[in-house]
């Protein structure tokens, strides 16, 4: 199912199915037949999450596992798709087991950012934490809003905030993923429990120099917004460097040079930064060094620079009472485990907001992720899936 | 009329009117149906060469002058455009005069290279120097090659070698054109006759890191291209203002990231890079400390780096006869004027290898060019069509 779900999408540097692509209509598509297949009751609610419910009669606050199916540009397949097959798999093996609560199956909307530069919007909306002032705003790089790709699936933007949900609905939230970093393997441990996972403070940095013929012009007398960009490249990834003991990441992830022709000095420069860690204090101190770098070039080099604060979140902690459930269920059966930080943003993390939640990380081979190389072994993916059956079932039963 | 054709392709960051898009071609239109007023006999020839000659009776070479409509994204309103119209002016006031040899306009196709990457090949193409091999590869950013183009104005790129002109059909070509820098304003110098023009010398740098999660993979473990990229932006920026006292120059005007998502590590860098100078030896040692900065980044940061030379030619020594006449027709007309080397490229550089060529350059305000503060005082222009049409009319008389 894992190779089925990567057709869709897949190119040869990758799998290429963003939020509210023609593939992953698709994708999505296969999923809602699998979850009818197991028997779930399926609807989609107002941003596009797609939620599947087991024994629907029952009116008590429902144990909800799920993830993903969108990806990055050129991402790999396992990121999102192992919690969604994983999710289903347990709860096809739970299904004739007695429970007490309701077992859901979701697969959230628009997990990765990388369409509409937000990132978890269907886990946002499902809290009641959906940005809609933001959001409609948001468009991808073919200038397409958000509210445009919403209208095509007969969806409303102005409908979003009923797709939040109380905290009487959900009893707790399980996330099944892979780790995306090295840990795992490198301990040689079979399963990691989430302790606290990173949110991301993400800028848009945006240079201003004087765009000028690249023949005619002094090397004295530029002011050329790349030669700008470049020092403060450098310099987020040395603060990164600094505050890499913390865990703190920063990252210069795209860039777009304007007018971007080979005979004109680069008048404009937009670049976007990702920030991440576990520890507050660390992530506060890198953007304040990242600012004071910025403010050291702009002044220098004689070229304006801003920065727009796109988002600026603290670490989410895990439930420690759903941190106790998966551990037991790894001890009950004889799995190794480890606690572990997630240095990437979940759809838990906002879930975590109207329920306990928890995650389940299984390894990652060589810590690749966001890559066509991304890969997990099918025997640890099915460890993974055995710690979250049980788990669901203890929080079920 | 230079207001008339700056509506062709105007934006509010600039004229956008790139070598065969729909505002190229209507600025075409207009200008032939100006040059047929004025009693031009027009012909296209096989590249979209737009030729128009006066008494094409006479048998005997012509005396040329010309330029280009095509303008870099967010270009300004002079750059090409006042060539034209000043060669207009000119041959309009010696339409009664008596010539020995006929007078001809010459609108050069595609002179910028930022639509295909290849700069002047109307003048390529009319000097025999076209280089079909690469151009039937050469595309634009939306992937619609140059054959496409010339396809849809009913041109065929396999014709092309037809549109080379014979020694003996060209007694001397002049060009009248902006100077794209600030030495006749800061001199207070009214005409600017070229000595040498700097031949760009181009190159693509392609840097391969490895794309990964931006939230997840340590900074240590990294290998980031855009890192790398800006790295070897910096260092052209220093090898070029080392160089610059011998005229030379460099810069890095274009710039992709893959995958280019705000949580994805930069995989893949593209980066295109122009190098330009009066004196061939510092432009040779220009590229060859550039070669070596790439290397010892490539090593330093485990980033597979590969330089691709795009073009590399001598500068342009322009006629010395040429030189002699125009600067004589200052003298005659009482006009201040200097000698000047020209930064950027010109129709002209190509033209001079199957006739004597010279440019006339005017004052730039600012020496500001490919943008849209461009800016030439009318009162200069004028000058400067006054000094063509002199040092035409002592080439055709």
């Amino acid at each position: 199912m894992i190779e089925k779900i990567a057709q869709f999408g897949k190119s040869d540097s990758g799998i290429n199915r963003e939020a509210f692509s023609d593939a992953d209509d698709q994708a999505r598509e296969y999923i809602i037949g699998l979850m009818r297949e197991t028997g779930l009751v399926v609807r989609i609610d107002e941003i596009g999450n797609i939620i599947g419910r087991l024994d629907s009669d029952i009116d008590c606050p429902a144990v909800v596992t799920g993830s993903h199916l969108d990806t990055v540009p050129g991402g790999g397949k396992y990121d999102g798709v192992i919690g969604i097959l994983g999710g289903l798999a347990a709860i096809k093996s739970l299904k004739d087991r007695k429970l007490t609560h309701p077992l859901e199956l979701v697969i959230f909307a628009a997990e990765e950012s990388s369409r509409f530069a937000f990132a978890t919007m269907g886990s946002k909306a499902m809290a009641g934490k959906a940005n809609l002032h933001a959001w409609r705003k948001a468009k991808d790089e073919h200038q397409v809003t958000f509210a445009q790709v919403l209208e095509l699936r007969n969806l409303n933007i102005e409908s979003i905030p009923k797709a939040a949900r109380s905290k009487d609905e959900i009893k707790a939230f399980v996330e099944l993923h892979i780790e995306q970093g090295s840990s795992l393997v490198s301990q040689g441990v079979s399963i990691g429990i989430v302790d606290v996972i990173a949110a991301p403070t993400r800028l848009k940095i945006t240079v201003e120099g004087m765009a000028n013929h690249s023949g005619t012009t002094p090397m004295e007398d530029r002011r050329d917004a790349l030669v700008s960009a470049a020092m403060i490249i450098l310099s987020i990834q040395e603060i990164g460097l600094e505050q890499s003991a913390s865990g703190t990441v920063a990252t210069v992830g795209a860039l777009k040079v304007h007018p971007g022709a080979m005979n004109v000095i680069p008048g404009l420069v937009e670049m976007w930064v990702d920030i991440r860690g576990v520890n507050h204090t660390s992530v506060i101190e890198c953007l304040q060094d990242i600012k004071d770098a910025v403010s050291t070039v702009a002044d220098g080099q004689d070229t304006a620079v801003s920065i727009e604060m796109l988002s600026s979140e603290k670490p989410i902690v895990m439930d420690p009472m759903l941190i106790d459930v998966i551990e037991s269920s790894c001890r009950a059966k004889g799995i190794t485990y480890m606690k572990i930080n997630s240095g990437a943003g979940h759809d838990a993390m906002n879930i975590s907001y109207i329920a306990p939640s928890g995650m389940i990380f299984v390894p990652s081979q060589n810590g690749i992720s966001h890559h066509y190389d991304e890969y997990a072994a099918v025997e640890d993916i099915s460890t993974g899936i055995d710690v979250l059956t049980e788990t669901l079932y203890q929080l079920a039963k």
